[in-house]
């Protein structure tokens, strides 16, 4: 195995592909990255058996094969090569690669391929097309809500349903729910999946594309992929079926309110400082006549006091919360005001952005003293 | 007490006065920062008892007064706050102090004044004004070389010693040493003392100004204190006498290399990618024809290989660092091109400026096998 190809695509493609590599000492193999020459590419793949991700990148190959190197070692030694194209070359007699580049020359020992599950090509039961940003929407403004909790699995991933021509994504840990829908042009199939979180996360952290560009998703009953670009990357689902989460939002409200998302959004994060510092992290919320007052406080340390101008319609409602669900919805808030619906201190509170439905956000209460 | 200052001030004076609070949890009082108001001026202190910072802004003071405060909550409290202009207020009766901007108000807790141990202002044996940058250069060039072992407090410190018009600091580590030496056109007085590397780096950290300002030193036999701008810092001393160093210094070399700062810098980097994964970060240097060969190897990973064009005069030397001592020293390394002087493999290399005679770097090699 020979090849030569730029240090920027070689560089630029170890990066992405290193999110996949396994840091768990019981596997050595999937601690490394598989390279394959052939037909003028070099294909790179890593996984650690949840996620598998593969690049292609244009390559001069001077003679084909396959071999794994050190995922952690093959990327700084990329990373830091003087030149702009790195010459690599394998001797099978010692099973060391040569990396050269100007006047560098690495020696790294490489591992068996035989030994390296590469990622098989997933045909799942249902394909569509989809843009970058509006699966980065979707995944965006609904994963931050997930659970972290591994003994419940089903709250660490988001619910996809994808139902003709709507994809409707949701996520919660039982004290909160995110909910975002998108509408296409023609049917997209019909499936129910769980997402691993950090599938989309990982996904978030690849798919930069700045211009929109087309992503193709596969998604079979216990699998999902993602291609784009020069990019597949593959993924376990979670097993289990989704609680009916649409009996959690609100179908009533008495008090509604409308307020500055930026403004309220700084004043609940100010107000943090002190409920950070008490147990449940807890904020209070009094809704009244044209502004919310907002407060926390803590034995140790002190209080702190906010006030924001909003409209309120309806009766006065006092309510508590984690500072967290608060502020991590308003993070997901695009636009520039955003509503509440309220009914009494013990109800769920429900977020959503102006003049656009296809987001729902609703946090539970927390109960309190005072 | 009561008073009004900018925000801007406020915050940037605490996150400087914040690097002396204590994190210690046995003296709760060092936890605090002093404020005092008095005279249109602001005072706030912190100390660790090893450090001491004060800073002076202006405020304007209704009421004067002093009292102390969770260093951590006030400087992110403040740091936060919304509006340009901060009102303060103390509350004697429940011992509170209300701070507000805009429409933010918080409260915090505070402790008994008389228990902060202020500091007091050095009449040092000699004094004298420096610029920031050449005593920044002074501390940049050694204090890298400091040792870290806590049971030898002698070498976690920079030997400082002013004779007449000139100050020369020192550090070692006992396998490497720097000194820098700048000369001035008047005396400055005669003293010999050992100051802890962790004042220096906070002293870098916060003499950040980019216009020569002068800084005020003032030194006693075991107190330093450094005055520029608004801030005030005083630290202790490291008691004992430093070893003669000179001694170390080697006086003859058979071989003179002249090389490219930054292409040895970047290749002996490199090299370090592997060399780092050995037990004593070994790297090999040979000098011989035009060329420095730079290599390193670890058992499980591999080996790399670099070659550098120098000017070699002499005969080839074959020689052993842990990378550290020569990556450390490049890094501050300010000329285009560097120069070595070395004898034989097990004697230690001497590492110069061109054409700059003011810095000093002696390293000892390691005994390898090979």
């Amino acid at each position: 195995m020979e090849f030569s190809c730029t240090k920027k695509d070689f560089a630029n493609s170890l990066q992405i592909i290193s999110r996949a590599v396994s840091s768990k000492q019981q596997m050595p193999i999937l601690s490394g990255i598989y390279l394959k020459a052939d037909n003028n590419t070099l294909e790179l793949q890593a996984t650690d058996y949840e996620i598998g991700l593969i690049a292609k990148i244009h390559a001069d190959i001077t003679s084909p094969g396959q071999i794994v190197l050190s995922g952690r070692y093959l990327q700084e030694v990329v990373r830091k090569l003087p030149g702009e194209i790195v010459t690599f070359s394998f001797h099978r007699e010692e099973s060391i690669a040569n990396i050269q580049s100007n006047q560098s020359k690495f020696t790294l020992l490489c591992m068996n391929p035989s030994e390296f599950p590469t990622i098989p090509f997933l045909e799942g039961d249902i394909n569509f097309t989809i843009k970058n940003n509006i699966l980065q929407n979707l995944i965006k403004k609904t994963v931050f809500a997930c659970g972290t909790d591994e003994s419940r699995p089903i709250f660490t991933g988001c619910y996809m349903e994808v139902n003709g021509i709507t994809i409707t994504m949701a996520a919660t840990n039982m004290h909160r729910l995110a909910v975002k829908t998108e509408t296409f042009n023609s049917p997209l199939g019909n499936i129910k999946i769980i997402i691993p979180s950090k599938t989309l996360n990982e996904l978030l952290h690849i798919m930069t594309s700045e211009i929109p560009i087309d992503v193709h998703v596969s998604c079979s009953h216990n699998k999902i992929s993602f291609a784009f670009d020069n990019i597949y990357m593959t993924s376990r689902l979670i097993e289990g079926s989704f609680p009916n989460y649409q009996k959690v939002i609100p179908k009533e409200s008495s008090t509604k309110v409308k307020i500055n998302t930026s403004e309220f959004s700084s004043a609940v994060d100010r107000v943090s400082l002190i409920s950070r510092s008490n147990e449940y992290n807890i904020i209070r919320l009094s809704f009244s006549n044209g502004q919310v007052h907002i407060s926390s406080n803590s034995p140790e340390i002190g209080n702190a006091e906010e006030i924001v101008s909003a409209s309120v319609e309806g009766p006065e409602v006092n309510i508590a919360f984690n500072a967290k669900y608060i502020t991590d919805a308003l993070k997901n808030i695009d636009t520039e005001e955003c509503s509440f619906a309220l009914q009494q201190s013990l109800n769920p509170l429900t977020i959503r952005e102006k003049g656009n439905d296809t987001f729902l956000y609703v946090a539970t209460p927390v109960r309190t003293n005072h």
